[in-house]
């Protein structure tokens, strides 16, 4: 495994060439998505079949077979052994808590003119969980993505999943029908995201279509944002461990390797002063590969593009945890909650010893959807907020309203928009 | 101007037409677009330097011709003439008070394991907006942009205006003065947002831009989104005004051309289901149309795009509201905030008859950059919020953590993430 210290004479072109990480902008992927999203506008339903039938190898003859009803969701659900379903329920419970703590309400307070100003919020009519199917079918996302909706207020959820085959793991089913979905489709690809966006005979348009996915959903939601909300364009998973020793060497290793075993793309990195431990967190690293069942991908991820860290000291370490910005960071220090005063940007920040990423990826209660590749610098975990907005609210007397028809009545002059300043005046020179 | 009825046999497709509004897609724009970010990120300053003088026709030689010192901010603010800088001053304060009550803050609490859950907030290290310069160049655009970021703590604002031949509307620098922007460049179009995104060797790299432009400023916008954030892709302005008569047809009328008068594709729709009121204000239009400068835009922003709708009822008004979910929306009426309650989607609500959308446009308080093209369905006006963004902070106990280590496990295995399990189960089988 690669190792850096904040002493070598390269260290900062090295340290960024390493957090670079170029999203796909393919021109063919890009015009197969966009003839595939012309499609599905121009023929609907037949046209999404015919892409599920072809891409997934669907047994589907009619469009309605790609549809779920409650009754098979509930099915799933019941069909759970009791600790699964447990697990499950403890997650959900769990989940939505968290989410409650984060709706938010509208306001409005009147100003020293008489005018009330204010905010309103609305939860979303109707959004699209996209979740994928097959080798990453995830039941944790499907509640990660439709619990923030439902917490909202949102009318009606709709997921689609696609079923390679036909087939589909029962325990996404289960977890849509613990999350409160509305409605399920059987499909996925840039098809199902085009059908989301613009809606077909069967399929309703959605006012946000949010989740992961692979390349074709991602360059398919890129080209729908506009018509429709989206969440964000989410990179491959990252963790960003700091330690000062004093930890047990085989907990970091296997927090760091949590991460790598999803993707041979994702980044794992580790950051501490003290060399031996160093040492020791980098011997555990290839004691756990023997054992784990996705040591390939967890190598090649670890290899291509992990990193073991020696900094001077913590104020190093955290201009550089500042400098990633990672989607998931762990602070196994005493002194946790204070560090994590000084962490500009990060999705999420797990504190202490006994506060594995991996708990919250599951059911911690925060949401598992983060942004990625460095975007915490300027965006936030998938939350209740992404499926609330915001009205202003404006009232003006009669007599509050002067003093501002007036300033706007000169402003609007001064750039030239005389209906504006004329619409004003109205007001003012009753 | 056109005349509707909801009782009119094809009203719905009548109706769904005049709403729609494709924004451009044409891919020569596009590749030009990606021609420029490619090269500002290759050959930096000198790139947007040699665009600078191709484009705006600017008398510039070198880079830092480009760059204004605050001194010279500051001296356009004192050139102002009292009125202008009383009226300016006031939009200040007021748009500041009002986004004060926007700012969000952290909060933590402890469940009931002994856990610690919570959202941190901070916010953006560095913004960059983008003013549209000659024509359209609007002072109240800086503070709308500037305000909400110096108020969520932004460390750095950058603000570029194009300066067609080197000039400038010294009311849009007396605005970047007053709102507290750090740096300004007399730069624009797509080369300018390449350089914000990426950075050049002196402009600075930002973390999101906010602001509106002409396509060539929407199309990078939408290319660089991922590398920062973006705030929205804004289409033309629109306003939908509901009067059910007892109002001036004079004062609803200059409503409507406040709107018509800023772009020939901009649209105003008024509604009501007092037919007498709607001849009178469709005459009050014809009659202010002989007086405005812009009248020529007006018109054809009126004849292609705008409509009179006659509803048989106010609840058919709100319905058809909600489908429209306008950028602006003006309920003259006398229960008007009883009435906001039923609106479900809108980017702003003017309530009763003494508030004009164009108060709203510059000294309200609320911002005036508002989700336009019916995207208010899932958009929010810009804000203090666009400018923080939210870090999950979880701390378990060694206690508290056994229970939800458990659950991970059970469900990381149902997943088949092995090291995720075994990350866990360190934590309970301590």
């Amino acid at each position: 495994m690669r190792r850096l210290s904040t002493q070598d004479q390269n260290f900062k072109q090295v340290f960024a060439d390493l957090l670079a990480f170029a999203t796909v902008n393919d021109p063919e992927l890009l015009s197969t998505v966009d003839q595939i999203i012309s499609d599905v506008r121009q023929y609907g339903d037949a046209h999404v079949l015919k892409l599920t039938q072809q891409f997934d190898r669907h047994p589907a003859h009619q469009f309605s077979e790609l549809e779920l009803s409650q009754a098979e969701l509930k099915a799933a659900f019941e069909g759970l052994n009791t600790e699964v379903r447990q697990a499950l329920e403890l997650a959900a419970k769990r989940i939505r808590s968290f989410h409650e703590a984060q709706k938010q309400t509208g306001w409005t307070y009147v100003d020293d003119l008489g005018n009330t100003l204010g905010q309103k919020v609305t939860p979303l009519d109707r959004v699209g969980i996209y979740v994928p199917g097959g080798l990453a079918s995830y039941p944790s996302s499907v509640l990660m993505n439709a619990l923030p909706a439902h917490v909202a207020g949102v009318t009606e959820i709709i997921m689609v999943v696609p079923a390679p085959n036909g087939e589909l793991n029962p325990l996404v089913l289960a977890a849509a029908y613990l999350a409160g979905v509305h409605r399920v489709f059987t499909i996925g690809g840039a098809q199902a995201v085009a059908a989301l966006a613009y809606g077909t005979e069967t399929v309703p348009s959605v006012d946000k279509i949010t989740g992961p996915g692979n390349r074709f959903v991602a360059a398919a939601k890129r080209a729908v944002f506009g018509q429709c909300g989206i969440d964000m364009i989410a990179g491959p998973s990252e963790i960003l461990v700091y330690a000062e020793g004093d930890n047990d060497p085989k907990w970091i290793a296997m927090d760091l390797l949590s991460q790598a075993e999803h993707d041979t793309v994702a980044q794992a990195i580790f950051i501490t002063p003290d060399e031996d431990f160093l040492n020791a967190v980098a011997e555990a690293i290839e004691a756990h590969l023997t054992v784990l069942p996705k040591a390939e991908i967890a190598k090649t991820s670890i290899q291509n593009r992990g990193a073991l860290v020696l900094v001077k000291d913590r104020t190093e370490a955290i201009d550089l945890i500042n400098q990633v910005a990672p989607e998931h960071l762990q602070l196994c220090v005493d002194d946790a909650q204070a560090m994590s005063e000084q962490i500009r940007h990060a999705g999420a920040i797990f504190m202490g010893r006994y506060t594995p990423e991996a708990i919250g990826d599951y059911c911690a209660g925060p949401n598992h959807v983060l942004p990625t590749s460095g975007t915490a610098r300027f965006s936030s975990p998938l939350g209740v907020y992404d499926f609330q907005k915001r009205s202003s609210l404006i009232m003006c007397s009669q007599e509050g309203v002067k003093p501002l028809a007036q300033a706007a009545d000169i402003l609007a002059l001064e750039e030239n928009l005389e209906a504006h300043a004329r619409s004003a005046r109205y007001r003012y020179q009753v």
